[in-house]
This record gives structure tokens, C-alpha cells and sequence, in this order.
């Protein structure tokens, strides 16, 4: 990508309150981190931890928290602004639509969509598509690329299904979901009765259900319900390779970091956090708000508030104080040891 | 989906011996959990922890166990059956066949099949597969939308492949399996030869071979043999996200909860259950009916009938007794402190 | 696969420094592992475990490491190599190019190749796959089957994709890559913002790219950088179902196995070795040569030559000590019990 933007134009993306200390005057043709930018780069302090590198950075625009003290060399601008973050994703939310602009509206001629299928006229349907019998394709909906839409299924207005992403029979995408490449939404859920000797199928028919404003990882698997739905809350974001079973129903503005695995019927509370590679067991309860570290293992319900660490997992604090005493125990055993030695031979 | 079924159909559904109790005479117009359900729904009560929610429901059917003792409300039926949660099963099945009809036979215009590739009359090849030379797809088998076969594989009689499945080149799909979208077999085995500074690629000549009832969940991967076979016996029901790496052999009637990695030339006996996340170490061997539990990571072979639990696993008699004795870590601490103060003062 | 290759002509497959002993006169028509393999069989001592079987082996040749002393049956041969298991791949490379010859150049006419899409030809593009605008596909790089080459995305000479692989807009493939079935390189990083009661999305503008030599597995997932990019190194071979977020960078020569997760903008250095459904949290350092044990979760950056293992991980000798004492809590807590009755009675 070739990018030139003003200072000015640079500050057109941002909200009023920057303060801007400097005199950089050229244009903006990068972003790169605080360390590897060059001249003409724009970069950003958005993580304390690299606060030191800002000095010695060779961006020619920063953007910094209001309560950087340092100064600019000459030739640098530094923006203070309430958050750098953020600002920075103003500014990438123009350039993605330089680099990305929407797609034409219309069926690519390879797409196969059935003439039972309802497309809006303002949706792309892209190369190699298949939109099934009955289907639904709301306005502004935008399927990438050779995408699977099942039997009435129905994809929400203003939705984005990247390449490959399969959606079953019957569920239902929300507006303005961004399915990732290679999900699949509504695969079989995993239920079986053992009878006779070997496992019989219980068959699936429920579905699965995202509300709007939900995004959906790469390569991640969200099970149709046995009945009823396995649903996905407003505002929900989703991390790639993510494995949700069965009639789990998750809250609104939930992120599940990759990886994660939410096992059959177990419900999510609102705002709930579940760091990478977490696993919670099935028929549980994640309260509003809990927060659950990557790696853990939840294996009971967990109040709204939560901080949950560990496999098996237990709160926070006393997880935290398991594992330095954890490393403690060569030298406690050896402890044990001697005290044993003095204690038997006072008997 | 509408769904009106009479009592007297759904009696036609389940196995002769049911009980029914109650005065219900409309039709079943949906499926629902015990809590949510309302008039018109059928339920049923197939998790123990549920017991307490039967009296409120109000489900205008319930399918409940022989020793349920609570009497039905007005204008609402009980069926009590040997086993609630398969006669929902049953039921399931019939509204699947309602929901889903089978696919007609027949080749879809946009699906690219090699001239030498055999595909029976009576297989369904839907929209933009690709069926790859000397390929074999049996009788009433079903490809549904953009799966990919590769050389000389083979489809089983009356396999079902869903969106996007791909099966590689040599590699044997048993009779009735069901691949679940997404799920990639026949991948390249990962074997490596460290040489001359770098990572040479061993060829994995071998192929894939499944047994007959076999279900494989989506976006699952399994990887074919270095030479030889990796094998997955009759039966085995395997779900999403699992990893089964090169040569691996895996026993009849096994379950593998989502997210699960079997490493390379480890083989799996018969009716072995591993929970979701498990991991298993190469060239190991788990023995007929093991349990091991999610999240646990097995390093050693498995004696047949173990129960194994932890990360690196143990017995899960001994792992349960850790897992409490890790959470008083503090306290012992503390009275090991306390305890060496007065044996010094002895001292 | 059929296959019949004189002692000749597997002779002339491996390097000169062959020691032959025994007096095998027919054809190789397979290959086995020793425990399996039948007259006819080709078969190799890989692993010392497996030590024992070579005797009774009834495989016709077999590869064995030049210090075996045993002697070969009658009618068998024995070729004593500098390393088995390479040998065994340097024959396994001439069957995988009998089953898998290499594909005819050209573009299959079911491809949807935009016009503005530049595809050397040389390069093979087949059945259903879509390379869009803007995208290069350099000589001899096959693309199998329903892949989607990105808008602007480059893909190296040589380099192989197989069914089904996505490659986001503006990625650049290195030479000789070979991108297993389902991998999807290019999706979305996952940042949001939290701003005024929901999360934001904070636009992905950078790509990834991977250097010359790289194997990436079945549905492994690798996120574009936020900006700049995400970054694979020369001769890194990557597993299946593994998760790079966005901005990591992994250096040459590195082995990631199996589900395995990178968090964001962790780098990674040359030379690593990552043990399956291990985890990196974000923004870390991992040193060169540096090995992570399977399961392990490293939440702290890793000095060069560090072995790692546990969740979380500390070095791994102190972590082979803690797993020991562990299983001693229970006898532990038990000494201990006894220990402060007597002292109690002192005191």
C-alpha cells in the first residue's frame, strides 16, 4: 500500500481535542511501532510498557496519552490525545477503506444461489458462492467469496462473510456480523446415546442464532442447537478458533480470546472476558462481568465478577498465591525434611 | 421451522413401553428446555440437575424417567419412558427428516468431477464439489456444497460430507460417516529431519482409512499416515477442532470432545472417552475403556479401564486429592512456619 | 498404491555410505513399521524404542542405524545407514512423486481469475479457485482446489497450496511454502477498543508475510499485523490448527506443533521448538532455541536456550521437581498431620 496523508488530514480523522506540540510538515506515508518507524511513519504509545521507546523514536507523528511530558525533536509532532489507541483506529479505519473499498452489489456469475433464495439488490453475492433454497440475503450484505449459505438460513443487513465461511440451514446472522474465513456457524452439535452397543446420533434441530454487531474468528466452529438455538449476544467478538457446543447462549459484549472451548448448554453472562485457551465444562453459569484467565479450566459456575485462574480453576488471588508456593515446594520438602530429623530424635 | 405434531404421533415415535399421564390434547408445536418451554412445547428431563425445574414447566408434554413421581398439571401430559433424553431422540429424528430432506441423486451442473472418477447413480454431488481422478463415491452418498475429494479416494455408501469438506488424495471414508464442514482429511503428516541446518520435509505417503459409522466434527483435522494408514475405528465420534496426527490408530466406539490433539503414532483402544482440550503424547498406547478427563495432558501409556486427570495426568483418584491439597497450600505454609518456630526454640 | 522397487533401486535412493547385509533377492512392495510389516516390506528403526522388534521383524529390508549387531534372517537384508529415518524419507520422496505427479501448468477453466490478476504460466491454478485482483501467482506454484488468492496477495514460486487455503488481500507467500488444506493466512487481527459501552473494532491495515521454506498445517490460522506485518521466518514449519495473532514474528528454523497459540505482538526467535496445544501470551520475547514443552503456558518473555514447561511455565527443571512433589502432597500433608501432634505434646 502507498499512503500520503497531511498532518491536516491526519487531524480531520481525530476528535477536537488534540493537542498537537511540534513541526513535522510533510506527509504521513507509514505506521510502524514506536521502534521500528522510520521517517515519515506515524506511530503510537498505546501500551505503558514501551513508554521509553517514545524518546528515541524516529516517527515523524505520534500519538501520545495527554500526560506525556517529553518533547518532540525537531521535525516530529507529537498528538496528545485522551486515547492514542483509539486514535490510531480512526486513522486505520480510513486507510482500510483505501485498501478495501465494498464491494459492487450483485451475484458474481459463478455463484450458484437457488431461485427459491431471496438476495437483496444492494448485497454481493462473490465468485463461487452457493446461497441455498429459501435462503435470505438481507441489504448491504456482502458474501467474499465462495461462502456456503444453508437452506433458509438468513444473513443480517450489513454483514461481512469473509471467504469460506459456511453458514447452516436455518440459523440466523445478525447485522453487521464480520464472519471470519473459514468459521463454520451451525455444524451438527455433539450428541450421542449409547445403546445397543455403540453410540446413536441425537439428532440437531435447533440453530444458531448472532444478534447484530457480533464477530466471528477464522476457522472458528459454533454448534447448532439440539433444539431451540445456540445463541450469540449484540456486540460479541469472537477470536479465531474458537469451539462453541450446543445450546450455549453467550451475553452481550463478551470477547473469547482464540482458542477458547465453551462446552454444551452452559450460559454467559454479559461483558464477560475468557483469555486464550480456556476451556469451560457444559451446564455452567458465567455470571456478568467475570473475568477468566487464558489457559484455565472452568469446571463449576462462576459468580458475576469473577477473576478465575487455574486448571481446574479457582479464584484469582488464591490461584496466584498456589503458584508461587508451588515453586516453593523443593525447599519445603527439604524444610520438612530436617525438621522431621530433630523432632524424631527428641522422641 | 412449524412443527405440529398430535400426541398420537409422537407415540408412533417412541418405543412401545411408555406411560403417559395427563390430559394434553393439542398439537406439539415446539421443543424446548424444561425452564424455557411454554404451552404447545415438548420437553423432556434427561440431566438429573434439572429434576427440580419438571413441576414449573410448562411444557404441554414432558418426557420424564420411569421413577418420576410428581403428577402432571391440568391440560398437560407426562411420558414416562426408560430413557427420556433418547426418546427426545426419536423424535428429533423425525422432525430432521422434515427440516432436511434428502438430497436428490445426481450431479450438480457447477461441481467438476474428473472423467475417470466413479461416482454412483444414486450419490448426491451438490453445487461446486470438486471429485478429483480415479475418486470412487458409493452409493447414496452425499457431497453438499464445494467439498473437495481428492485422487483416487473413496466415499462410502451413504456418507454424508457437509460444505467445504475436504478428503485427500488416496484416502478411505467408511460407510454412513458423517463430515461435519470444514473437517480436512488425508493433511500431510508433520515429520521433519533436522540436516544441514535446516528442516527437511519427510514425504507422508500413507493415507487416511475411517471404519464405518464414523463421525468427524467440523473443522477437525486428520493427518494421513508417513506410509501405512492412520486409522479411526468403527463407530468413534470425534468433534470439532480435534487434531489427530500421522499414523495415529484410534479403537471402535471412542468419543473425542472438541479441541482434543492426538500426537503421531499413538494408538487409542476401544471405548476410550477423552474430554475436550485433552492432549496425548506420541507412540503411546491407551487402553480399552479409558477415561481421561478435559484438559488433561497424558504423557505415559494408559493402562485399559484407567481414569486419568491432570496436566501431566495421574490417576484421577490421586489427581482429585492434589487438586484439594494445591488449594491448602497456603495454610500449610502458614502452619509450617509456625510449626518450626517452637521446634527451634527446643533446639 | 502399487509399488515394486528392486534393492538396486532403493540403493541408488539413498547416499553411498550403505552397509548391506543379508541376502533379500525380490522386490519392495510396501512399507511397514517392524511390528506390522510382512514379506515384501521395507521397514526402519527410527526410535531406540522400538529397538527390540528389529529381530523378529518379518519386513524384507529393513533401515537400522550403523552400531545395530544383530544379523539378519535368511532371505533378509539388512541396510545399515547414517541415519534410518532420513533414508526412510529420501524413498518415501520418490513414492510421493509416483502417487502425486505433479500438477499440468494452466488455469482450470472453472477458476475465477480476475483480469487484472498476473499468473506466471508456469503456475497451475485449479478447479474453483479465485485469485483476485491485483494478485500475483508466481511460476510454478500450484494452487489445488477452491483456493482464494486475495486482492493484491502474492504467491511464491514453487510455492504449493492445497485445497481450500485462503490468502488475505496484500499477503505475500514465500517460495516453496506449502499452505495445508484450510489454512486461512490474513484474517483480521483481534483489537477492539471498548468506547462508550461496546467494543469497537480497531481496523487491520498490515498483511502477513512468510519467508522461503515454510509449512503452514490443515486449518492453522495467521492474522494480518495491525499494521506493518505479521511475520513467519525462513524454514519454520508450523502444525496443524495453530493461532499466530497479529504482529507476531517468528524467526527461522522454528518448529510449532499442533495447536499451539501465539498472542499478539510476541516475537519469537530463531530456532525455537513449541510442543503441541502450548500457549504465548502477548508482547513477550522468546529467545533462540529456546523449548516450550507441550501443554505449557508461558506468561513471561524466555531467555535464548531456556526449556520451558507448565502452566504457568517455569524452567523445566524445577517444573520436573514440582510435578514429583505434587504427587507427594497427599503424604506430605499426612507427615505433617502427625508431625505437629507429637511437637503439640512437647510444647
Amino acid at each position: 500500500m502507498t499512503l500520503a496523508f497531511s498532518l491536516q488530514r491526519i487531524l480531520e480523522m481525530l476528535p477536537a481535542e488534540v493537542e498537537t506540540v511540534g513541526d513535522f510538515s510533510g506527509n504521513i506515508t507509514g505506521i510502524a511501532s514506536l521502534g521500528s518507524a522510520a521517517a515519515g511513519d506515524l506511530s503510537f504509545l498505546g501500551n505503558h510498557k514501551y513508554r521509553a521507546q517514545v524518546a528515541g523514536s524516529k516517527a515523524s507523528v505520534i500519538l501520545l496519552p495527554q500526560d506525556y511530558s517529553g518533547e518532540p525533536a525537531s521535525g516530529q509532532t507529537y498528538l496528545k490525545v485522551a486515547r492514542p489507541s483509539f486514535a490510531l483506529a480512526l486513522i486505520c479505519r480510513e486507510i482500510e477503506q483505501l485498501l478495501q473499498p465494498p464491494p459492487v452489489p450483485g451475484i458474481h456469475p459463478s455463484a450458484v444461489v437457488h431461485p427459491s433464495a431471496t438476495v437483496s439488490p444492494e448485497a454481493s453475492i462473490g465468485p463461487l458462492c452457493v446461497v441455498e433454497a429459501g435462503a435470505v440475503v438481507d441489504a448491504a450484505a456482502v458474501l467474499e467469496s465462495q461462502v456456503h449459505v444453508g437452506q433458509h438460513a438468513r444473513i443480517g443487513s450489513g454483514a461481512r462473510l469473509f471467504a469460506r465461511v459456511v453458514v447452516g440451514d436455518y440459523c440466523q446472522i445478525g447485522p453487521r456480523n464480520r464472519l471470519l474465513p473459514g468459521c463454520v456457524i451451525g455444524s451438527d452439535g455433539y450428541g450421542y446415546e449409547f445403546l445397543d452397543g455403540s453410540y446413536q446420533r441425537v439428532p440437531q434441530v435447533g440453530n444458531v442464532v448472532t444478534a447484530a454487531d457480533v464477530d466471528i474468528g477464522a476457522n472458528t466452529t459454533i454448534d447448532r442447537a439440539r433444539f431451540g438455538s445456540t445463541c450469540i449476544g449484540a456486540g460479541t467478538k469472537i477470536d479465531n478458533q474458537v469451539q462453541i457446543a450446543h445450546n450455549v447462549r453467550i451475553g452481550q459484549h463478551c470477547l473469547l480470546v482464540a482458542q477458547v472451548g465453551i462446552s454444551g448448554s452452559t450460559e454467559i453472562g454479559d461483558g464477560v472476558v475468557i483469555g486464550g485457551q480456556a476451556g469451560v465444562a457444559g451446564h455452567l453459569h458465567i455470571g456478568d462481568g467475570a473475568m477468566i484467565a487464558g489457559a484455565a479450566s472452568i469446571v463449576k459456575s462462576v459468580p458475576p465478577g469473577s477473576k478465575m485462574r487455574g486448571s481446574p480453576a479457582t479464584e484469582m488471588v488464591l490461584q496466584n498465591r498456589i503458584i508461587v508456593l508451588q515453586r516453593k515446594l523443593p525447599e519445603l520438602f527439604k524444610r520438612f525434611d530436617q525438621l522431621e530429623k530433630p523432632t524424631e530424635s527428641l522422641a
